[in-house]
């Protein structure tokens, strides 16, 4: 039995699966060919909800005697975009210039990939880890979110999984191989701010109350002042407004409502609750200044609604994982890398009620980019890597 | 071969023709039928244009040796709205309580009606005015206004017609018959302001450009500070921000682009390039500001698109045809008209190109409404003002 020890070769078979969300498309029963000959127990599970597509899931142990590592990631991918526009097919996983091309290449086919050959080689070389390894790997990353991770999280839990730690295998590095290992994620919470006017002829604009002066009040006190200067670990908290939608054809027409949607993005001075009281309190203190309506004496009248639900800001602080991690890395690049709560959310902020985590894997920049690629090379050192790792954190 | 004195039946006749925009009804053929026996001449070009419903239009005149005075106004309504919620059908010209209920009862068939009763009295009193007078009858003027009084104008002063006065008899009256006389109109001019920015992921603020900041920057600079304080004759200048829209369903996403759409009412302090020339120079100096994103060198990348053409301002100062008006008004109601430029754009702008104007009709409270109705107290009242009005002007 031949062990998967090339991570080249099975990122191949794994981007030849069109596994776009929510299509499983042939990629977990790739993985469960590759992660049988290792000795793990594999599980399929579907997650169902109504109004989400059905999606397909796996969970594969490898059981020992010692702590318990989980390796966590996705086999679904974002749409090729326009596919003429690829200088080789995204599902071809042709190699040009030292390159492997493909959706997925590295996000994050490629990680699952290399961590399946580091862990290959590790048993091929010692016999394999002293504890528990597992992968959970969803179908439902890039998609709504909803039938992925969290139930796959919640149905291993009841089972009476417990994890020690948890490293995610997501695209964390900006430029370089070690260029960054994430050790957190800032919060994420959106709403709609609405306001409530009245409607009329914009030659009478006293008859009328004009919506977008009272939203254009609201939306500056969400701008501002800043919410904070960054902290230790965090970048400055940051409110986008990412749309404002009248929706009002009559240029003769001052219009009945006015609304403004927005995300911010949280650190840790914050939680999600002490967030949107920031926010209501904003909103609630602008409303009675109607900076540009003069003489007007009544509040902005507005409703706001949250929008999904929060992402949780967390940091990871177990120094044994995230120093095996950083040692690894700096061992085999020989660049230390920045520990770092940058960018969007990923799974890790579930995963964190369950273990420590932390995330490292390939080098973004193609990322759900037409020609996402990954460079050979890069393979080869993440695998040693994540299997240098591996001996360490077991050892 | 009877006149049509009475204002009421002369109104029943034009509310049953159901005329709504852009369709004649049966409403021009009624007026040709009362106007006919007065003496006049009539005709009834129908003006066409690509992409816009052909309009019929009517223009009557009745010859004599002296100065010539235009009646100008509209036999279309707008919509009947929700037709269950009327209390009689909006074409049955019922009478309940005194009130004669319909579509256009007040705007403006029942100003037609009046002046039409108003002339048939002097006519059968006193033989008819020493001069001409002429109908000037669009059915264009609550649509498109493409095939309506413009053309119209075009067509009779390429005839050869000259006129010395206009009074147009829309409902120029807030509560009470002779609050008001129309003697000049504020001009009005929209525009659509675009800022252009650069699209990205709401987690890297510093990848992209929220367009949204450079939006809010140049519309407070729209909005603020006031144009001016108004003059003799005009109220202040009034911009109103109608619409603003970004249509960005992504609340993970900056968006690439915001829109912002208003509409300026401006007095006599200024003409439409004036205006356009101010609006320019705040949204250039602003766009140096940014003021909601420190740091950031560029100005805002805007476009700023005018809309349809301007309607321009205009005050008339011809103290004959108002000192005659207003005199009429006080002489039969006991009430001295306020003599203003307030509310919307009305015909009169087009027909202050070929000779003073002035407007004096019914009470607008019940106009566009449901249950638009008119009093018969009223429409008696308004054609005696009429008949007055007549005699003074001519006599
Ligand atoms: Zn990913
Ligand atoms: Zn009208």
């Amino acid at each position: 039995m031949t062990l998967p020890i090339d991570p080249a070769q099975n990122l191949a078979a794994l981007i030849r699966c069109p596994s776009v969300t929510p299509a499983e498309g042939g990629a977990l029963s790739s993985l469960e060919t590759m992660l049988k000959p290792l000795g793990f127990a594999i599980e399929r599970p579907v997650f169902r909800e109504d109004g989400t597509p059905d999606v397909e899931n796996l969970y594969a142990r490898r059981s020992g005697n010692g702590p318990h590592l989980m390796f966590a990631g996705h086999t679904d991918v974002v749409p090729v975009g326009d596919e003429a526009a690829w200088t080789h097919p995204p599902f071809s996983a042709a190699i040009a210039n030292g390159e492997m091309y493909g959706r997925g290449a590295v996000d994050m086919k490629g990680g699952i990939a290399c961590f399946i050959a580091a862990l290959a080689r590790h048993v091929a070389e010692k016999g394999g880890p002293k504890g528990s390894v597992s992968l959970l790997i969803t179908g439902d990353e890039e998609g709504p979110s909803i039938n992925g991770t969290v139930k796959l999280l919640e149905w291993a839990a009841a089972k009476g999984e417990k994890w020690d730690a948890s490293i995610v295998g997501e695209p964390t590095n900006p430029e370089t191989l070690g260029d960054m290992i994430k050790i957190g994620r800032r919060g994420s919470l959106s709403g709609t701010v609405t306001v409530n006017g009245r409607q009329g002829h914009v030659a009478y604009p006293h008859l009328a109350d004009n919506p977008v002066r009272g939203l254009m009040t609201l939306t500056d006190a969400l701008l501002n002042p800043i919410f904070d200067k960054g902290t230790e670990n965090f970048q400055p908290t940051n409110l986008e407004v990412t749309s404002i939608d009248v929706g009002n054809p009559a240029t003769n027409v001052i219009p009945a409502r006015a609304s403004a949607t927005f995300n911010i993005r949280f650190n840790d001075t914050w939680d999600a609750e002490t967030v949107q009281a920031e926010i209501h309190n904003r909103l609630d203190t602008a409303s009675g200044r109607r900076k540009y309506r003069k003489g007007r004496k009544e509040p902005v009248d507005f409703e706001l609604v949250w929008k999904d639900r929060p992402s949780h800001v967390f940091l990871t602080r177990d120094d044994k994982l995230i120093e095996t991690l950083s040692g690894s890395v700096a061992a085999v690049t020989g660049r230390k890398p920045q520990l770092s709560t940058s960018g969007g959310t990923s799974d890790a902020r579930f995963i964190k009620d369950y273990c420590p985590v932390v995330e490292f894997g390939l080098v973004g920049k193609t990322m759900h980019m037409v020609d996402e690629r990954v460079a050979l090379d890069d393979l080869e050192t993440l695998t040693v890597i994540y299997q240098r790792f591996i001996e360490d954190w077991f050892g």
